[in-house]
């Protein structure tokens, strides 16, 4: 019986068709992201991409992300770490029993302030599935970054980082937005040179003053300042783990941002391997298996 | 012969009219800092605000911030640290000789990149003058704040940090706008909230992504948010600082603002004392005055 896998986020949708081994037969995306869609009209907006694809008698969906939010079609309380496919499975909503189903996100309580993911840990769970590692690190680079810690095959805890976030409020809308160019390429030797430059431990508050004065001062041309400031940012989240124990990262997202990640780990001495959307569909395929055997 | 002393900032400007002692006998302020004044403007806004305190022969004028930037009046060359009284009126630009003089800001070279301040040099030999110190911590909370380090009477060197302008972009354009009110008044408890748990060392990037869980499972209400966040930031930028070696710090600033940092300066041992726009004006009067002894 095919799967129809479902990741729904904040701004875009994406689906596929896997068969029973997880391959995927069919992709399709959309920007029907949860921000897009009306209250209460969550079913429709569904049945109108995927309606087809679940016509055989007997096809299931699984969706993951912002679905599952307070924003959503169902609120889907987070799970709390650490969490394996297990526990994540004994989570899930039903929305229509026997035929579409949602995932809950993570909850991690650290320090007294809790941490969320929603999506990410299907990817991390695939990832586990594509590689064979159940133990390391994961880390996601995006708007709100994740760096996860697996145990034995379970999410043990996890760190969100607002890297992207902070790239776009700077380039776009800081002081910084006027000497530097947010579109121009990445420039390896600028973004190395901002990673380094967080090694001085005074700050991210102080340094990425640092990409206005050298603009001021013409030390550096424009379009190498969004790849400084970028170095800047990714070296700032990286100054914070404790890589001198981790030999290798298992990177899972784009390849514009996990090349940063990449370069930047590896001159930290880290070595990497990189994932893209199969992680979602691994994932989404082993969590809708070990749902299977639970209520089979 | 009275001093008409002239702090010409990007958004603002404010004047004084002093005596021969310093005392302030007139003050005025205008939104017509430099971003205001069409290109070639600067002598006739100059002359429409200040002609009449002007009037008596032989009355000088001194000027200082971003007057004397590339967007400004004249561009004044930033003078290098250290710098006292003496190497900073050593670099005064004549804009009118013997009338209107212009005053460079500092410049500090640390780690390959250049760090600037326009302006707040002069609070700081201002307070100097007033509190009788000539070694210690000034620190000017702003957009951009300054932490700046004296010894004998001269800016040995000093660090920017754009701490104001992160709270700007986080509480208007992040998703913590959508959770927190920007203009609610400062929650004491909640500020040393956010000031102790930057002890968690995991830094800024991490530690903001909290104002916004704690707002979504709850914990913290809406009215309480933008102090919290306010005291990340702060507690960010002293974690950077050896607070250890310090004792006291003289804070340079409005009272919304220095408040802010004498409670989290309070958190951690250390003694405040504050200054206010009198630091600007007792500043320009000792520069008038240096730059007077030098030419006569």
């Amino acid at each position: 019986m095919h799967l129809v896998a479902v990741d729904w986020g904040t701004s875009s949708l994406r689906g596929a068709l896997l068969d029973e081994t997880g391959e995927v037969l069919r992709e399709q995306s959309h920007p029907r992201g949860i921000l897009s869609i009306p209250p209460g009209g969550f079913a429709d907006v569904f049945e109108s991409l995927f309606a087809e694809w679940m016509r055989p008698e007997g096809t299931r969906c699984i969706i993951s992300g912002m679905a599952g939010s307070q924003q959503g079609w169902i609120e889907a309380p987070y799970c709390a770490c650490p969490a394996g496919l297990d526990e994540v499975a004994r989570s899930i909503i039903d929305i229509q029993p026997g035929r579409i189903a949602l995932l809950p996100g993570l909850r991690d309580e650290h320090s007294g302030v809790p941490d969320v993911m929603r999506g990410e840990e299907v990817q991390i769970f695939g990832a586990m599935a594509l590689t064979g590692l159940r133990d390391g690190l994961f880390v996601l680079p995006g708007t709100h970054n994740k760096w996860a810690r697996a145990k034995g095959g379970r999410v043990e805890g996890f760190r969100t980082f607002m890297t992207g976030e902070f790239y776009a409020l700077l380039s776009q809308h800081s002081i910084l937005a006027r000497t530097l160019d947010a579109d121009a390429p990445l420039d390896e030797a600028a973004f190395l040179q901002g990673v380094t430059q967080t090694h001085n431990r005074e700050g991210l508050l102080h340094n990425a003053f640092g990409a206005r004065t050298l603009a001021l001062f013409n030390r550096m041309p424009k379009s190498q300042l969004s790849s400084y400031l970028s170095g800047l940012l990714i070296g700032e989240e990286l100054r914070t783990q404790s890589l001198q124990t981790t030999s290798e990262v298992v990177l899972i997202g784009s390849a514009a941002l996990t090349q940063r990640y990449a370069l930047a780990l590896g001159a930290a001495g880290v070595l990497t391997r990189t994932l893209g959307a199969e992680a979602t569909w691994a994932g989404l395929h082993a969590l809708a298996n070990t749902q299977g055997r639970r209520t089979s």
